[in-house]
């Protein structure tokens, strides 16, 4: 007997495709409560702009690498999944809209789900890695992510002083970030792609209550033994130079992930 | 400063696109050390032909289940990761070539990083869950899989006789299997797919032992609450009829995944 | 070279001794943040007295299943463990204080570090099971625990009400809960104790906020192949019969656990 | 009504007591499939001697680390753990034996079950971390054991030359190792203990194969804020000297745990 399943004319379709299917509709989830810690730093402008595609302008040499814990995941039904970011600021000079925002040079997550959606729906360069919850001990959080028990990044942010309200009600004046991703699929037994492009991804996040401090990221390196995908990566990253940590913030609030307001940018 | 980094005619990428990207070679993958459970029964065909696109024949209402714990995977440093896999048997006839093979309906994968490869370099249908490690007491093996601690299916095994040397050769005498899939991602911001079509991912398969038994497939229905991605596909996978339990093995042996000759089939 | 660790006279060690030894203080530690499900139901007074010890008087025919989980926890470095509890309320009969309190028949973590130190210095009896994240969608919260991917338990909770301030006054009047233990080693080599008593281990709950609402708990028993440890308990806790739930909340809190206050009941 | 459950003179109970009780019999347990690393360096006697009990004489200043992942547990339904042992040659010199065996220091274990056993009923100084699969890359084999995704040890190992069959036939002559532990619960609400006392554990190991090559361990200390538990620990291992790495192997048997034979050392 034939198949049966029929792929419908503007449908959406996830894989495994023939459990899926529905009209589009522009979704918009709520991670409901973040908590967050990013550090900034300069770096070398060379070295960084290795690592973003030519169509983008680097906007300065800084890089930011964001913790965040997001639970009440909507789409998760309220659950909980967490990532470290590391990104830096661009303008999409591929087209003539003059877009600026981030380009995340990698994020590392600790669930499957939501790396699938991202790296298929967004572009988002999403990986997987055990990443721990935040702790503290008094004002000093941390956090520390690793591969099959081989830690490769822990943060550390000594808090300092609360964020007053007028930063905070400053911050959420620019609620929305355009996260800029470049989605990509090989073609089959051959070199090349089936599918390059960037991608804009737009996320909402509000601010409830924050607070500044001093900050620190130490790297360590694995092998490729250790890490056969993801060493090389980890080893840019890690060399970056920091010429001066610029910045660090520990947030809470939510964020709003605009899924629908996605697109392939031309 | 402009984005240095670009994308060199015929290299292979993987996102994060940045930090990669080598000339094409036919890549081939060895699963040294395979422990595998297949269970198969026979179903109802209409029920089944559902999940089947349209460009596949259904050669025989019957339903493989295997479980696979596949330790020295050579990719990941002779690491290990498990899967459970449902599939049925069918003819490629979106073409003249008349492949013949199996059809992945799922496949739940206990890791991300084959997750990730499986998906976009294979079109094949994997999605995460945990998978437990089988265990047995006496002849009687099991495994379980589940999401968030709700599992959603066990396999019973109960071993009865070991294969003869001219089984296992016989078995070994077909050593490839076409498993075909359907890569899919879809447009952004809109309906419609950016990229859809059949795929072909030759694997192959050699037994070293293996054992006949009796065995038993049960599913928890699980809900949209419990698992909001795949409650549907686990609901479609439990209701289908069995009429009949057709055969159970277990098997030991290797893999060989030929990633280099998979291809877009026309 | 004869060893050179020695004992300090009522130091305080924890195995392994060697790396331990500390005066003696009385450690009050606090979960900072404590979401809970606490769900009651009436059973057989005889089903349920034989699972408790003759030194106790069971003082209402009523279990209580209570899920916590805990973040902040002061000595994890404001980390988070979660658990599961059964319990049954009883006064102290061994002596004549008349200590009235409740018995854990039972307490799954999902963390090694706090069932070590509970068993050890407390008597509670705590076990592994893996213990999902509370989830919710909309009013229904739920949660699960199972064992290499063999679910045994879930709870659910429907909210219907907030608790308003008076009733949240009333249960803070009694902030502190006895729990009881038996603390229990075997002699080695031959059957009997090294060591058997009844423990008293007060902990102190304090409520910010709470729902009531209807809860069901649904248990799936395991075979001693799935759970060798622990599917007896279970079984026995599943076989309970529930003349009728009789009670239901959500609470959010903090908890001060009196480790110091612990002692050994004559 | 008063408790219905009584202890039983002379059966064995675990926590929690009132589910358990049986007539002693001497347990015997096989773990049937054991891959193991085992690195042994000189050290220190001094700094070694400092974590060993003054019953026990210190036989030479040499530390073995070893590395073991069982498979085929035949208490757990032939399922798996793994653990990092680090241990001493010692004689009892606490009685007229004369008895010489290891004297762990400590042992790490990836899941909760043997940690309770062991340690209640053996006195070893079982503790938790996430202890990875060994996994290789040609003859370089390796691991790493963590906790909170901190990893404070890596092991490695080079293979050089398989074993000979006369090597293995000598290993085979002793297949048991004492195993020398130190029981020890604390007294309650007070400084002073319960229960103290040396124990032995005989172990019982067949070598199939083995390899002989070069190790190294690297430590990484952990700050009392990372891990409040065992940084302590951690730093008193690491800090050891290693004078000279003396020896190294991998092997594969099974183990022997005579669990019936342990027994309290007078």
């Amino acid at each position: 007997m034939r198949g049966q399943f029929r792929f419908q004319k503007d449908y959406v379709y996830k894989m495994p495709v023939h459990f899926s299917g529905f009209a589009f509709y522009p979704v918009r989830v709520t991670h409901g409560d973040m908590t967050a810690m990013l550090v900034e730093f300069e770096t070398d402008e060379n070295a960084l702009a290795r690592l973003i595609p030519e169509d983008f302008e680097l906007l300065r040499p800084v890089v930011t690498v964001q913790f965040a814990n997001f639970r009440d995941v909507e789409w998760m039904s309220n659950g909980e999944y967490r990532l470290i970011q590391v990104s830096a600021p661009v303008r999409y000079e591929g087209n003539s809209e003059g877009l600026e925002g981030v380009y995340p040079l990698i994020i590392w997550e600790n669930k499957a789900c939501p790396i699938l959606g991202g790296r298929e729906e967004d572009g988002m360069p999403k990986v997987f890695a055990d990443v721990a919850s935040e702790r503290h001990v008094g004002d000093h959080w941390f956090t520390a992510a690793g591969y099959e028990n081989c830690t490769f990044i822990k943060m550390h942010f000594w808090k300092q002083a609360d964020l007053d309200e007028t930063t905070v009600k400053l911050m959420n004046q620019n609620r929305v970030t355009n996260n800029f991703g470049w989605r990509y699929l090989p073609d089959l037994g051959k070199g090349g792609a089936s599918l390059s492009h960037a991608t804009l991804y737009p996320q909402e996040t509000v601010i409830e209550q924050g607070a500044s401090g001093e900050a620190r990221i130490d790297w360590t390196e694995l092998t490729a033994e250790e890490h056969p995908l993801q060493a090389g990566a980890i080893s840019r990253l890690a060399n970056l130079p920091v010429s001066r940590y610029s910045g660090a913030v520990m947030l809470k609030g939510y964020a709003l992930l605009n899924v629908g307001d996605s697109r392939i940018l031309p």
